[in-house]
């Protein structure tokens, strides 16, 4: 096949807005996409190969018809897009050339047409699995850095509490405060999960939030002393549980609030008075503000990952075909650390 | 009278803890009490004669019975305590000696015996009125301080928005504000109160909140830009509405929640994804925490009171007899700045 020439595009798109739990058929799988593989005279796009794609919480916020959130919603009848990984097949961009392999936004799709490249991450290590550019090297490994270095502020020794605790990002945050000497404890949603946490990440108290009946009991109960640091991936009742456990002068770095992001209505949290008492800052971050420290953290992350040092746990989903069931998963806790959809092997 | 006599003092108890709205009857004033003028041979106690009692909305969490809370709760049956001006009438501590004025917590007594007189500030300048030191010039007068320009971190031209506006607090917050170039905006419960914002705070806009259908469409309507700092003291449906409003990279000094102490159970607070999505800052402060600065913050706004640079509004009640009606007012909004209560002129 000549470059130039069109070739078939599989896309995965959003049918329409999406209100309570989203839902496979929520997304159509279109095989009559066309693309070319070869960009413009003139142009400074890239096409690139898709090899991963990376999904993410966030992800269901784009999925509403809103115009206040930090991302611009999909586009219904449009591929939706993501972080992903994958390899520049024609460049018109100084910066990238065939064959180089870069990570940041691309579409839900086989190839995709980059019309803005800068955006992009050029992969330069690849003696580590290239997925891990969707997770502990990409986007989740940055929040992950700055929500608990940068906006958590630890100290060797406190008391750190991570919801979400398996994820993506809660098993680096976990891993990170271990590294610094914390006492970490954590929740996920399945016994699983609970095991992985204790066993695979080093955390030193884990619970299954789904078996507790109160959970200001369990956590009274894993962290007598109080909290520090909460790391903040679920909001709803965890939060309001939490705040009545925070230490003095403790830190919550809110990352996320994925129990609520399926809700009508957002619960609401009833124990912000803790604020004040325990004079606590509660500060939301997003990654992108922090990207300019990206080549810091990988350069530190790295090593720890070749001297096994730091673990990260994936669960892959094979063929694009897949990668609907993949993302709504995310909302029931299906996957079990970071989850990434294999489009293609390079 | 020799002074070592006992003499007659006057007290206000607390029957018994309060739930929901605190009303006169929860408070008895007791005529029996006596006190002696003189401290016991060889303590470092300070008895002193009080002169204004300071009215603060954080006194209503010491009506109930909790142990979560930062201060002790109020003991039923016995005079309660507060902040106030009052005059050393004997001293066993070589830091203070009859006739020196102080501020400082004693009990809402005519007399109080002082056991810990290193709590108490000494008072160096009266050319100011003495009141001052229940509001401008102290805890009040400090804590705008400490939330505003140190958990704030004001910018110049940034914009500010203030509940409680009127308030003790309140007040100085928005001159803070103004000091700093800021557009200030601020919201008090009656028209009277949104007046003085306009016409003597020097506010650039306030509306009545009680007169409001829509929260969030007033807050638009007189930040139409957004907010930066929010500086909060009523928490409930206007954080809600606040959260909608902030600007990127806002701040949230939390020093109160005066619209929550009287329910049973708190509203949520249902839009902090907006923590996230604007990166917001959102902190808990206690004003004890910042006192080592008071002397600072005392040298910078005494040159400022007398040039007329800033002003106080305070509301006088006369008479222990009536402080019980001045502290619950407050939970009504009766009073119109900074309460105070007059037990003795000098």
């Amino acid at each position: 096949m000549a470059e130039g020439d069109e070739v078939s595009n599989k896309q995965v798109i959003l049918r329409d807005y999406v209100s309570g739990f989203p839902e496979e058929t929520d997304f159509e799988l279109r095989t009559s996409g066309k693309i070319r593989l070869k960009v413009a005279q003139g142009s400074k796009s890239v096409v690139v190969k898709n090899l991963y794609l990376s999904c993410d919480p966030y992800m269901r916020n784009r999925m509403k018809n809103s115009t206040g959130s930090y991302v611009a919603s999909f586009s219904p009848g449009s591929p939706i897009t993501g972080n992903g990984v994958a390899k520049v097949i024609d460049s018109g961009h100084p910066n990238f050339k065939k064959g180089d392999l870069v990570w940041g936004i691309i579409g839900w799709e086989e190839y995709s047409l980059i019309t803005e490249p800068e955006t992009l991450f050029k992969i330069e290590h690849t003696d580590v699995p290239l997925s891990y550019y969707t997770g502990i090297l990409g986007m989740p490994g940055m929040t992950a850095y700055a929500g608990f270095y940068e906006v958590g502020s630890p100290k060797e020794g406190e008391y750190v509490f991570i919801s979400a605790a398996s994820g993506a990002v809660g098993q680096l945050v976990g891993q990170f405060a271990k590294l610094k000497n914390c006492y970490v404890v954590g929740t996920a949603g399945s016994k699983e999960k609970v095991d992985l946490l204790k066993n695979k990440f080093g955390f030193d108290e884990a619970f299954n939030y789904k078996e507790e009946q109160d959970l200001d009991k369990a956590l009274k109960r894993c962290l007598p002393d109080g909290i520090d640091i909460y790391f903040e991936n679920v909001g709803g009742k965890m939060l309001d549980a939490v705040l009545l456990n925070m230490r003095l002068h403790g830190r919550i770095p809110v990352c996320g609030m994925i129990s609520q992001y399926n809700l009508e209505e957002p619960e609401g949290a009833h124990n912000l008075f803790c604020l004040i008492s325990k004079r606590v800052r509660m500060e939301g971050f997003l990654v992108f503000d922090y990207y300019p420290m990206y080549p810091k953290y990988r350069d530190m992350v790295l090593p720890l990952i070749r001297e096994g040092k730091i673990t990260y746990v994936e669960d892959i989903a094979e063929g694009l075909e897949n990668a609907p069931k993949a993302l709504i998963g995310l909302f029931s806790g299906r996957n079990i650390g970071k989850q990434v959809v294999l489009v293609a092997r390079e």
